[in-house]
C-alpha cells in the first residue's frame, strides 16, 4: 500500500498500521486523539473539525470522541467503527486515494493537522480503570519456575488449565519516555538468617518484563461473562509494555498474596494503540496448540491461530549512550491468547470497562538471549556483557531500556514504536 | 449532642457521625452528594443551591462538588474542608443551632432536601481508581495460616514487618444491597488426583470477609511516598466492606501470583463514608503495640492508638428470612493502621488518587464466634447452626449476609449502616 505522504520505509507506523493515541502539542495544549503515520501524527480533532471525516457517514455523530483527552469514548464505539475509521484514513493516505480533496490536495489541513512526532507529547492513551497482568508467557513461567523450584516442578499444576493472572496497579501506568525512579522498599539482605529481618533499601534487583498488553473496548456487565468466541470484539488493540519489577522487594513480600510493591511503582506502555485489525495478517498459532483440547470449553477458541507473529527485542543503553541488544523474542511465545485471557477474567461475572488493560505476562523464547527479563538471563549470577564492556545482573541507574516490536516487512511494518524508560536513582528519604 | 431533628436513638447516623454519600431519588434522578442523619439523607446539592452553606465561607467557591456524581472532587478538597463542612452541618442540626434560619425554621428546604432513606438509592460513593486489599487482620492471617500450614508456621516471616497486600478489582465494587451472583470457575473436585484436573463449576465454597476500607482523598505524585506521619490526612474516611471470596476457585488458581478470579466478581461496601474525624473519639491501640519498635522507621507512627474501637458483627439471614448472628468482632483487631498501609503502599513511589480504596483485610477476633469469615469458623468441616436449624459450611443461594459496625453509645452512635448482599444462583452458561 503506497502513500502520497512520505513514510520512512523502516517506520513501525506504515500505512498498513494506523495506530491510535492521545497527543498534545505547543499549538494544541489540550489532549486530543491522533493516529501515527511514519514520522508524523495526524491530529484527529483538527482533522475532524476541518471536515476530514466528511466522507465517512458512520462517524458523523461521534466526531467529539476525537477531541477527548482519552480514547475511551472512541474505543467504546466498537470494532466495526474502529475498522471503518482506520480503513477510511488509509484510503485518505493511499497514493491512489479516491478522496484527494480531503488531505492530499489540502495543504492547509496538512499544515494544521500533520505534526512531526518530535513536536508532539504522547500521553497514556486511555483512562485505565483496572490493569490486570497475566502470566501467559509459557517459557517465562517455566524459566522462573526452574529458578525457584527446579525443572521437575517448574510449572504449577494450574498453569496449563487457566491463564494465571494477578490484579496490578493502574495509577502508575506511564507512557514511553517517562523516567523511572528506582523504588525503595523492604528487602532481605540475609535470606538465611533466622529470624529473617528486612532492611530498608533502594531496590538492588531492578528488572524489566517484556510484554504485550491489550486495551478493552467493549464493556460487559457484572454477572455476564464474555464468551471466548466474542472476546476479540471486546479488545481495542495492543501496546508494548515494560512491567518494571523489583525482584528483591518481590521475593520478601510476595507470600502469600502475590507481588505488590514490587510492581506498583511503574509500568511503561507505548502510546500508540495498534488495532487488532492491523495485526490480523500476522496471526499465528500459539504454543502447544495440540494441547488445546484439554482446556475447559469456556477457553476453547475456534481459531488455532490465536496469537501474533511479532518479533520483539530488548535493548539496554548505558548512561554513556551506547546501546546493546540483549534479547530477541516473539509475541508467538504465549500459551494463551488475549481472547482467552478476557474469557477467563470474566468467567466469574467480573465486569470490564473500556480502557481496562490486560498484560500478557513476560514473553520469552527458549534459546539464550531470547528472554524477556534479566532474571531469566542472569539468574542474578551470570552477568550480561554490554557493548561498553560493563556487566549487568540487573539494571543500574542511568540505564535506558528500549523494548521494540514490529511485524511485517520494510515499507509495510505494523509496529508499536519504542517503549522506553531510563532508571533514575532512588529518591532519598529521611525518617 | 441533641438535635431539633428526630434521629432514632439506635441509628448509626447520629449527629456525632455525619457520613457522606452519593444518592439519587425519584425527584433527583441524577446522582448528587448527601449526608445521612438518622433515617434521612440531606441532599447537599439542593441544600447548597438553596443557600444552606451561606454561613460557611470556606466552601463557597466549591459548591459544585455537591452536584457531582461522585465524592472525588469533595474528597480532593482536603481534610480541613471536610472537617469544616461536617462541623457546620452538625451546627445546623444541633438543638441549640446558632443558624436556625438555615434549616430548622426553613420548612421549605426541609421538604426539598431531607429525604427518607427509604426513598433514596445509594451509589458507590467514589470513582474508584485502584482498589488494594491488605491482610492486616492478624488473627485472620493466623487462623488461615493454621489451616494451611499448622500453628508453628501460620504467619509468614514478612507478616510482622510489613502490611501484606494485593491489588484487587475496582470495577466490581458494588454498594450495599446489590445481589451477588455465585461465581462460576475452575475448581479442583479431587485435589489428591495426579495429575490434577479442574472441573468447571459454580463455586461451592462461597465465603465472606468482614473488613473496613479507607477511601483516599489527597493524591501523591508518582515517585513521592506519603510519610506515615502525614498519611492520615490523605484518608477521606472509612466504609464497611464484604470482600466476597470463592475459596475453591482461590485454592486452585492462587499459585504463584495470588488470588484473582476468587475475588474479582464482587466486593460490597456501605454507601456512607464515615470521616476519620467522626471516628476520632474511638481511637484505640491496635494489636501488639509493644512490637512496634521492631518496625522499620517508615512504618513507625507517633500515636500508639492508631486503630479504632468499633464493634462489628456478621449476620446470616436464610432464604426464609430468619436471621442468625454468627460473629462479633472489633475493628481493633488490626496489626497495622490505615496510615501504615498507605505509607507502605507508597514507599516505592506508587501514586494514589482520590477515590482509591484500601481494604483492611479480614477482621477476626481470637475467640469462637468472633471470626470474620466462614472459612475460619467452619474450616469447611464443622458447620455453623443457624436459627432455623439448618447448617452452613459456606454460603447457600438465597442467604443474605449483613455486616454491621457502630462505635459509641445509644443516641450518639457513629456507624456505617448495613453492608448487605444476597446470594443468587450461579448464572447458567452453555458452551
Amino acid at each position: 500500500m503506497a502513500s502520497w505522504f512520505a513514510i520512512p520505509k523502516n517506520s513501525p507506523f506504515s500505512l498498513a498500521n494506523i495506530p491510535f493515541g492521545i497527543i498534545s502539542s505547543a499549538n494544541t495544549p489540550s489532549r486530543v486523539a491522533a493516529i501515527a503515520i511514519g514520522d508524523h501524527a495526524l491530529n484527529l480533532s483538527v482533522f475532524a473539525a476541518s471536515g476530514g471525516f466528511s466522507q465517512l457517514p458512520a462517524i458523523q455523530s461521534h466526531l467529539s470522541v476525537f477531541s477527548q483527552p482519552t480514547l475511551n469514548a472512541f474505543a467504546a464505539l466498537g470494532r466495526p467503527v474502529h475498522r471503518q475509521v482506520r480503513e477510511y484514513i488509509q484510503s485518505v493516505f493511499r497514493a491512489d486515494t479516491p478522496l484527494p480533496q480531503i488531505l492530499k490536495d489540502n495543504g492547509a489541513l496538512q499544515k494544521d493537522a500533520l505534526l512531526p512526532l518530535s513536536d508532539v507529547t504522547n500521553h497514556v492513551p486511555m483512562q485505565i480503570g483496572d490493569y490486570t497482568d497475566f502470566y501467559a508467557g509459557l517459557n517465562h513461567a517455566y524459566n522462573v519456575g526452574v529458578l525457584f523450584r527446579g525443572p521437575d516442578n517448574a510449572l504449577q499444576p494450574n498453569y496449563k488449565h487457566l491463564p494465571v493472572a494477578y490484579h496490578s496497579r493502574a495509577s502508575s501506568v506511564v507512557t514511553s519516555g517517562t523516567p523511572i525512579n528506582r523504588p525503595n522498599g523492604q528487602i532481605l539482605t540475609n535470606p538465611t538468617a533466622d529470624p529473617k529481618v528486612p532492611t530498608f533499601s533502594p531496590c538492588k534487583k531492578l528488572d524489566i518484563e517484556l510484554e504485550l498488553a491489550a486495551f478493552v473496548s467493549r464493556p460487559n456487565n457484572l454477572g455476564h461473562p464474555v464468551p471466548v468466541t466474542e472476546a476479540e470484539d471486546h479488545i481495542f488493540g495492543l501496546v508494548l509494555m515494560n512491567d518494571w519489577s523489583a525482584r528483591d522487594i518481590q521475593a520478601w513480600e510476595y507470600v502469600p498474596l502475590g507481588p505488590f510493591n514490587a510492581k506498583n511503582f511503574a509500568t511503561t506502555i507505548t502510546p500508540w494503540v495498534v488495532l487488532l485489525d492491523a495485526l490480523e495478517p500476522f496471526r499465528s498459532a500459539g504454543l502447544e496448540p495440540g494441547d488445546r483440547d484439554s482446556l475447559l470449553p469456556y477457553l476453547q477458541e475456534k481459531k488455532a491461530a490465536n496469537v501474533y507473529d511479532i518479533p520483539l527485542e530488548v535493548e539496554i543503553t548505558n548512561a554513556g549512550g551506547q546501546p546493546t541488544l540483549i534479547s530477541q523474542s516473539n509475541a508467538k511465545n504465549l500459551l494463551y491468547s488475549f481472547p482467552q485471557m478476557l474469557a477467563h477474567h470474566t468467567i466469574t461475572g467480573c465486569n470490564m470497562n473500556p480502557g481496562d488493560l490486560l498484560g500478557s505476562g513476560t514473553i520469552s523464547g527458549t534459546e539464550p538471549k531470547t528472554q524477556g527479563s534479566l532474571l531469566e538471563q542472569t539468574n542474578g549470577k551470570s552477568p550480561i556483557k554490554l557493548a561498553d564492556g560493563s556487566e549487568r545482573l540487573f539494571l543500574e541507574d542511568g540505564d535506558t531500556i528500549v523494548l521494540r516490536g514490529k511485524a511485517g516487512a520494510e515499507g509495510s511494518y505494523v509496529g508499536f514504536g519504542d517503549c522506553t524508560g531510563t532508571i533514575l536513582p532512588a529518591v532519598k528519604l529521611s525518617f
